[in-house]
């Protein structure tokens, strides 16, 4: 094998009709599908009809699936089965494909006996052969009898016809802990078809979670490189086909679903097969975190916002060369203000209010980047700029935000120097105590949350933590932080069902803007807190009860307690005794806040503990702001 | 025993902040509340608020909770506990409650010696005493060491003190499949506490299933009346308190969650404890069946309705005496179509538009029934009417529609004699063959589910069927029949977080009306489809490819073949080979539809395999409609 293998989807995993289904697939660069049954059950069209649509779009139908309960029934069942394959088979030739998928049967009445089921198999194959069909048995993780790999492997290798084969799925196999490694074993030539899912890590029955948990590479936690790696092994050289059952992805816009999907298998396929030049990748850029955070605004948001950012120590520190875009800056933190018409900015404005239009990370290859992500299907975009202004190459993330990627390199001067003319920082001015961005948080969508950590993951290499359900007085917000493999970009992503969460509010108030919250790493919480009191931040407000209970569970002195209720900081620690002490400001015109965060001891969380706690206090806060408005 | 026991809440139960949960529950009549710790700690005010705003409710603080991973700690954490403990027995004085829930520890490091267990209880007892309080003792289903409640109470009577008893909690006895009967052993005055909650039966992991799914009591699967019984039989005379965790009840509105919740308490009390007066309920009601639907339309819309049944072989049978009110009539089956200002049915119009306002269910006893209804905390209403009018009782179902009980006595004149004028009856008219209602199913918004379950179980004693899952092509909806159990009156209830279904088309477009669809029951469905199509009945378009699945899969003959594809029938079998035949309407107003069902052999379900090719069609046919408007 020196070329990358077929690139094909299960019907099943997309929203739609057959027609979206086919254009989805074929529009994002597909080569081929499975057709689900139940999808040219439910259309309009004939066999026939979906075979001209799929050729005329440049798809293959790599297969037609499933066939249920086949083998090893006892008669009458049998003949009847050979009879429905007949029809089948009618079907298959009439939608132009030659191999069809047989599940291992789940029915209680099949006979436990191999040599039963293989010879069933061998004459169903000998009927497919002569009309030049194929049949590809599958084991399902629940089968009555045949559940495992290498008891499908067995029964195909036993009945020993050249129109049988065997299908593997890496769900399937990886569900039952089943080890993988001895599918590279097998002769290439005998799998017909493989097919790929991911999955959370679900304690619950595998039937359940098969049908409705699996998502696509990437987006779980199976070892899915390990059972692709043996596949490959095996000199396989037919399609990789992904097939998900989804109830989230069965309501998700199917383009999304789709590019979700060829962007995981893309991935997939490199990670297994390095050597392969064909499906090699640019490499995973070197992050040394958040550059910068562009904020859009108009004129008079510019003004406010500017005002609540010198409340937290900022201040203005260049403006652009040629645009209305304001730099403000403290510590290694940079943000950008830009008001001017006709951009990306101002599009953003115009549908999301003032918010986070693009965020800029800085690496050490803005080009080969910038071609990682294209190779993942990620859209570019080049902002028109000013005669020897820095090109900053551009992304978009899953929801249209901007992810712009910042070069640095040594002697060149910085982004800064080149596009803006900078202020003179007077030395006596201290800020209030930023150091840098600790970490930013997004506010998804519900169903947007495998698809941002797909995107993070496969374009930057970012991990995802364990999710958290953090409980907001009006429903549980599920929380999942993206982190660096060094820690230095943290990017928690945060999705509720629940429309009257903070996030459900953001949501809904910011058309899915992305950012809802920016943590500003500090030294010393307490002193910062104060700085911010002392020039007018706008510190949320904890209750009393906190502290209170903050005493009882960790033996906190009374100085100590004192200090942080006098400036509304929470308090946290992890099992080594790591310590995080943070506080919050009210949000700015019911969009984002700001955090600032102190950590001592190697703590690595985000306060997860507090969550209650701030959520309540800023859904105290909307109340009252919408009573007076 | 001869009074009831008094009726609590936890606070998780609900949503919102601690005012809202504490009004909630004492406006629609609970006793007391359990606080839960979170709630206190994420309040504005303090404990003695608290305190004093449950006074001015007439709510008692029955219990604080819970005071976790307590008991068996080595040093120091032992020592430490002790100091927390003093700790929140000085927010328990504060809060005016006595008794603090501590649940069994489930740290790795706590020690495996139930003796141990037992003297840090006592200690802890001891020091409570010294306060005049007291301590709780409950085994969580996944405690390290104490995970049955003969387990904690074994340490229990170990510790031997006055001020430590048992606490029970249905959930964590029956997610065990641990037997309650010992618990009527005991002695009823060393269970401090008993906490309900049911859940339905999910093969998962016990902690997650407890921390998402539990629902109340005749919500869920488990025998809580099995469980209660126990409890009531060992003397115990303290609160029955609801402690719930779910994802749905958290973001559903505070005042449904606390009818539901209370609902349910009376329902479990009048079950487990029959013999004792004050717990009782009038009788669930005898029921025939649907007497009539009642449609809100105005004068377009009526004359539109009254043609489109017309197609269905609906005829004018009476005017109502003194309402713009109609009847159209066909077998044994009335639909009212009302169009009088100022009627409770002019409001529903006003704001859902053409749809079902009113079901009239057949009773032997209307008063009965309606005094069973309002024991349950059903309103009732009085539609206004003229002299000589029967007056109807009516309880409002959880999304405020109506529910009529028509009382059908031996010698009394009908309804329909005694308050319309009825037109004589054409022996010549046969109709289209509909000789009565099969089913209604009804559309709810997401997270009304739980909330319709219990009101049709507890008010008319329908038992839901499993839940079934039905693929629509923009996302799954989940389906659940209430059946009465003669089987005379099947509502199912469907439900769809993704909002382009069927069902989330229906639930956005109508404000979550109800009823979505109304089958019929038919003799002949081929005859009767034929006699509608023969009237210009718009029946839903049917794919081909359905058809050749049918005869692959059953075999049907080319004839029976023929004549279903004819007149768009879609056929089902169960495993006893009994059939069902069934056709649809196109939707009335982009609102309901009907459906003609031909039942064979005993068939009891409703055709859930034919779901995803019916949604289907008619996604096409409201794609087409919406690109005509």
């Amino acid at each position: 094998m020196t070329g990358r293998h077929p690139r094909s989807i299960a019907t099943v995993c997309l929203s739609g009709d057959l027609t979206d289904k086919l254009e989805a697939a074929a529009n994002i660069g597909f080569d081929g599908v499975e057709i689900f049954e139940n999808d040219l059950l439910t259309f309009a069209g004939s066999p026939a009809d979906v075979r001209k649509m799929a050729a005329d779009l440049g798809l293959a139908i790599a297969l037609f699936q499933p066939f249920r309960d086949f083998e090893a029934m006892p008669e009458p069942q049998r003949a009847r089965n050979m009879d429905r394959a007949e029809r089948k088979f009618d079907v298959m030739q009439a939608l132009g494909t030659d191999l069809v998928l047989v599940c291992s049967n789940v029915q209680p009445v099949c006979i436990d006996d191999p040599a039963r089921a293989a010879a069933d198999l061998h004459e169903m194959a000998e009927r497919a052969a002569k009309r030049g069909l194929r049949v590809g048995f599958e084991a399902l993780a629940w089968g009555r009898h045949t559940r495992r790999w290498r008891e499908a492997w067995n029964i195909v290798h036993r009945a020993d016809h050249p129109a049988l084969g065997l299908i593997v799925d890496s769900f399937h196999t990886l569900a039952l802990k089943d080890d993988p490694s001895g599918i590279a074993e097998l002769p290439g030539s005998k799998i017909f078809f493989v097919q790929l899912a991911d999955a959370p890590l679900y304690n619950m029955d595998v039937l359940q979670w098969s049908r409705h948990y699996r998502n696509f590479p990437g987006q779980g936690q199976l070892p899915v490189t390990g059972f692709l790696k043996a596949v490959l092994d095996s000199g396989y050289a037919g399609p990789l086909s992904l097939e998900i059952f989804n109830d989230e992805f069965r309501a998700a816009p199917v383009r999304q679903t789709a590019r979700d999907g060829l962007r995981s298998l893309i991935l997939a396929e490199a990670l297994a097969s390095s050597s392969v030049p064909a499906a090699a990748l640019p490499p995973v850029p070197d992050l040394s975190g958040i550059e910068f955070l562009e904020f859009a605004v108009n004129e008079p948001k510019r003004q406010e916002l500017a005002e609540f950012l010198g409340t937290l120590g900022f201040r203005l520190a260049g403006r652009h060369r040629s645009k209305a875009v304001e730099l403000y800056r403290q510590g290694a933190v940079n943000l950008v203000l830009n008001a001017e018409p006709d951009s990306a900015a101002a599009g953003h404005f115009e549908m999301h209010g003032t918010s986070v239009c693009a965020m800029g990370l800085s690496v050490s290859d803005s080009r080969a980047a910038s071609r990682r992500a294209e190779a993942l299907l990620c859209a570019g975009w080049n902002e028109k700029r000013g005669e020897g202004e820095r090109a900053l190459p551009a992304l978009r993330a899953p929801n249209g935000s901007l992810v712009l990627l910042v070069e640095k390199a040594g002697g060149r001067p910085s982004l800064w120097e080149e596009d803006f003319h900078l202020l003179p920082s007077p030395e006596a001015e201290a800020g209030a105590g930023m150091l840098g961005i600790d970490h930013v948080t997004q506010a998804l969508a519900p169903g947007q949350m495998d698809s941002f950590v797909l995107f993070y993951r496969a374009v930057f290499g970012l991990e995802p933590e364990a999710e958290v359900d953090l409980p907001d007085p009006q429903g549980l917000v599920h929380s999942r932080a993206m982190v660096s493999r060094d820690g230095r970009l943290r990017l928690p992503l945060n999705t509720s069902e629940a429309r009257e969460t903070a996030t459900g509010r953001f949501v809904s108030a910011a058309a899915g803007a992305g950012v809802h919250h920016i943590a500003f790493l500090v030294e010393d919480a307490a002193s910062t807190a104060a700085a911010m009191v002392g020039r007018g931040a706008p510190l949320l407000a904890i209750p009393e009860n906190y502290y209170d209970d903050l005493e009882a569970r960790f033996g906190l002195d009374a100085a100590r307690l004192e200090t942080l209720r006098s400036v509304h900081l929470l308090h946290d620690q992890d099992a080594e005794e790591g310590c995080f002490t943070h506080a919050y400001t009210t949000s700015f015109s019911d969009r984002f806040f700001f955090e600032i965060v102190e950590r001592r001891g190697g703590y690595r969380q985000f306060g997860a503990a507090n969550a209650a706690v701030r959520m309540a206090a800023q859904a105290r806060y909307h109340a009252r702001m919408r009573l007076r408005s």
